[in-house]
């Protein structure tokens, strides 16, 4: 496959050098038809730009977005090193960098929770015709066969083998898919049946990282299971994890609010209210007294130090503790109780082949990530949704742009 | 552990040989606390018998029998080599035996899917005391440590050891739990919450049945999955599917009537009726169209070879056919078909360390055993229940005596 | 990835109609540096030909083959529908078809294990230089990431799905790499460090054959196991069996000669002689008291009936069959005793992602291919060493073919 | 299995409040056939006891003890909760406690890797007699079928279950097997073959420690492999990994000496002096260059916080990292490069299953557990014995007492 230049086809450059590229005056009314976008800067700035609408090349579909999800979500205090973090656009915008490597240098195109419908294909597309209806998988690894990690089917590891050609539309520098008209690979989009909305087709990416985490965590039917953080990667996981069959449930948060957002979506979890200053082992006796027993498996969402050795505390003897959450660079663990419980601990970067699976988890009503949104906006009005996902006092779960 | 006697004390002669064992006359009105059970004998024939009413020994537990589930299901044509068939009741009824080692040669008592209620415990029985609440596990290994199966947690081939110790309620010679007052090792006895009732007590027997399956076929959230056979293991299975996340599932049968009933137990389930004479690959291809695609695991609970093959047509690169059904013989395989497909096959023989799952999962609600049921009687009419179990044209799924 | 045209750049055609290709006449001496190559065709005839030596396009990458070696195996009766054997070399020349589907209807080339030197690389193409030493993996799947298989990295699955793109050097109509010189795509060619010969590296093919067998197979450290079968399959099995740790291992064959050959190869090896006539049931014994007990893996090697109800007799409840042998369309199984047994019965098709192991553990010393080769010819006696390679009478385990 | 008082059975009150029970006075000769035995006490003293010569009981065997090891481990700074450490004769003897459970409160025998000859069985013991040779299991779990962890098979997780009826062998306040009749459970010995010596047989407690570290890491035949620690645990996993066909193996330490150890005794490793000071990331770069790439699996056998960080950073996108040694109760983890890396840590409490798996693999000859015994002595000279296990410039692996 002697193509190289993968990652230049997508390159940002090809956008901001574009003489048309022009960042909209505030208040300003774009053409219904422009290709505008919501981009932020190294000045902690989120403003709409206008930008070419691009023509497909060689495999590659042009994709009216018709729906993208933010997350009201902001990591804090947190060096990261090599971590393009799922739920980042906010982060993005506010802290302009997540580690030494991502760093906002220049204006960057926000977005990767999104679905739309092709409206435009490159040469040599078969597989895709003008009106399907689809998801956009954002991360894109090389896919080379002399990749060790793409050969095995573990693309998520490609980036980590530091080739170039990998884009993650939405880390920088590379622009994301909150935008009118978004140039994707033909391969990585995923075909959503007409049951399934644009609105939904966006919320399979974080439904993918929560799949992605049940599938790993080997969590199986009528295993006794604890989900530590009721945010928007917790819910997704808590309907995740019931769709499997965990039995009890059990999940943590530090807002009640949350936890009764949380009882409304799965009406039989058990729901523990974490008061700060709790010690871990305090909070793993409650949990252990809901749950009527230790847990076999923990998905950990949060990546705080204190709720990850609450979720080892409350653990049964051979149980897994999978933690989603990213958090402080090091971490003290209770190496002891690990080793004397045999409890293994596993991580989650991306996910891989979840797609799929969460389409049609959605089409067939096993999961029902609707009442997950709690704010809509126009593509028109995105900065306000940027802003209403950032502010904790809106309680947003998950804001949605829609076109 | 060194008892050694463990299955004399549940030697059938105790209750045979006792004085007080006599088969009641047809229509004779036993007194309200006499331990009546249903029998059957050589001759075929199916009556009431009344025993003595058993003191709990050591490390025993008397249990007032509650409710007890009978399947209407003929294992037809059958030479069995050593196999204590689940759905075994009516069988040895009517045919007075399985293959050439479980042979009905004396009055032999039924039922081995029960629950009740605690009345009597035995010397140093602590975790059980008068009024509790019991599912009863019927198969009981050996337990011993220098069992290479039972050491190692797979109790299920205990007896395949060949061990006279192992015990199994309700397969020749030893008497079942159908009765009224049933001695019972404190060890195999599973508390059940108020929440689940005696009868979902007695149906957590074929659900551990159908769990087994679940964990072996390896079933995991979002597998598209085919049951075939929609009769009552195959519906316990195909709750337990989708409890476990499975998506599609397609399920088949010979009668419509059956798959109605499937479909109102599950209404997202795709029903194939297959019509007598279909070759096992046009009926596969019904069924991965249904499936929009080849399936990944079949639960297979014929043990029919025609419809073994289908599920082999129907299945994946790599897919699961995981067999409980049990059937003829020798069985042919589509050898190169399975071959240049990966496909691998597994089979079942009874479960091991399944009831607290069951248990815990009706108690969740994640499993609904209740519309299964489709006649009820009391234990004095035991000799009725059979007589409706065993006639096709009541279309019978679970017939339940109560006391 | 646009291209479409992968198996195009291979076509045989672009060999057959070059006006250079012909066949030379039996005695004749092609110059030194000719790509010569043996092929076969619908006559059954085997001779050498002399060809163009190609050009390596985009991606591509020009071998010198130093090394490919034969396999004396004749797959007898077969009705074979969709199989690229493994071992078909000497096959497709005596018997001119395997299955529907490959049909030699031309002059077709022959051999798949191979290793050379690096003489020519194409555009693009970074990892290789002049003078690297290879082994050539044959079989090329479409690697797209839109195909199900490979993306999730079980790429020897990709055939099945149909894909046009696939090529199988050697299957025809696709030539094989018993020539001179040969074109390759980069990405499907593994390094060869200097203490790898390349008769050892042309040998990694069979054993990657083997070694995907023990991964799927699931052998562990001390696991009692089987081999059925002494041919090239069951001694790379038997060799890779024991670098895993089986212990005891017990091999079968029905000629003491190929169980020396086996015992000398391993020491360690327990063998049974399989006389004609004898039962699997009584084969089974034998083998059970030469494994000291049941066996947990059985690795079959022959694809006969009568040898794989051997394997299931000799099993652990809960062992697992797994059949790298391939042979008659349908066959019996002794359903029942798998069935109250729990054996797993798995099956094997070519092989993905083993050839870097395979290279890794001959590098190491852990597996000592040296000894499996019998008789070695220079490429201009290629006619001569299938002659040798199709005569039983010549006891020959490995042929190889050397330039 | 209403016994009860199975500890009880073995209670230490019952040897040291017998009558004949006395200390033996420095360089005092006991008669032949004393039971002598090494025990240490609060005051750090070790010393040789005489005690009576017990009688079995039901289920019971009395064993002559032929071969006992002794690590020269001393567990440093450690404060451990709940584990009783598997490599603690010397650290009982020198520090009196293993955390705060495990406290040395009076007299204590010695021992737990021993192997012997029965010479007397108690009453129902079908399984022995007098002469056969048996390694012994030290660690007796409860073995009940309401024992959720003894049912399943995963009998080392008993302790946790709190029971009283655990029994582990010279962890305090039981009495250890360095003595010359040991009295053991009939069910918790292990047939040794007549080709394996009784100081094999007792050095297969070590080498279960290290299988059980094997098969959980899930090393298979091919993999990377880091065995980090070149003291008795670490060779002995070091030998089982290459037994297991593990390749490379790169092998580190902080001692020259150990390493040139290790290199006798599997020439093919690579070794790595870690230097201190040395950072865990340019260790790890020095074992990813040894090993030619990142490893799969690391076996930690240091326990310390540093070795364990070069283990991670040494690490594949995906790998496993098993920790067997103990160290500090809590520890920093380089959490983000875990989670950007999806490494998996996985922990080991003693061992289950794994003593028949070590017999077969010595007598096999697969694993060569001679070369690790540095010293011997008579069971008289147990106490120096002690004293050169104890002092590091004796440069012992293992000393064996043998009797």
């Amino acid at each position: 496959m002697p193509d190289g230049g993968f990652a230049d086809t997508y390159s940002p450059r090809n956008v901001l050098d574009d003489p048309s590229f022009r960042i909209l005056a505030p208040g300003e009314v774009p053409a219904p038809d422009a290709n505008i976008a919501a981009f932020y800067n190294p000045n902690h700035e989120i403003h709409l730009v206008q930008k070419p609408r691009p023509i497909p090349g060689p495999g590659q579909v042009l994709v009216h977005v018709r729906a993208t999800g933010i997350c009201g979500h902001v990591v804090l205090n947190v060096v990261l090193t090599r971590w393009a973090v799922i739920r980042s656009d906010v982060h993005f915008w506010k802290h302009g960098r997540i580690g030494d490597s991502m760093i906002v240098t220049d204006e960057c195109g926000s977005g990767h929770e999104s679905a739309g419908e092709v409206v435009e294909v490159g040469e040599g597309v078969t597989q895709w015709k003008v009106g399907d209806r689809v998801a956009i998988e954002a991360g894109v690894p090389c896919s080379k066969s002399s990749c060790d990690y793409c050969r095995v089917g573990r693309y998520n590891a490609c980036e980590f083998s530091a080739r170039p050609e990998v884009v993650f539309f939405s880390t920088p520098p590379f622009h994301g898919t909150l935008t009118r008209w978004h140039l994707h690979p033909a391969e990585w989009l995923h075909r959503l049946p007409d049951s399934v909305s644009f609105e939904e087709g966006s919320l399979c990416e974080p439904l993918a990282v929560a799949l992605a985490g049940i599938e790993r965590a080997g969590l199986r039917l009528g295993d006794p299971t604890l989900i530590c953080g009721a945010g928007p990667i917790g819910l997704v996981s808590l309907l995740s994890a019931r769709a499997a069959g965990a039995e009890p449930i059990v999940i943590t948060d530090l807002f009640q609010s949350r936890l009764d957002f949380a009882k409304k979506l799965v009406p039989g979890v058990r729901t523990i209210l974490i008061e700060r200053g709790t010690t871990p082992n305090d909070a793993a006796q409650k949990i252990k007294t809901a749950a009527e027993g230790a847990v076999k498996v923990a998905i950990e969402c949060s990546g705080v130090e204190s709720s990850i050795h609450t979720a080892i505390h409350a653990m049964q003897f051979g149980g897994k503790v999978f933690i989603i959450g990213v958090g402080k660079n090091e971490q003290l663990f209770p190496f002891m109780h690990l080793s004397a419980n045999e409890i293994d601990v596993s991580f989650q970067y991306r996910y891989a082949n979840q797609y799929p699976k969460a389409i049609r988890l959605v089409a067939g009503g096993l999961i029902n990530l609707k009442p997950l949104v709690t704010h809509r906006f126009k593509l028109e009005e995105a900065v306000s949704a940027f802003h209403v996902a950032a502010d904790p006092s809106q309680g947003a779960i998950k804001v949605q742009i829609q076109d």
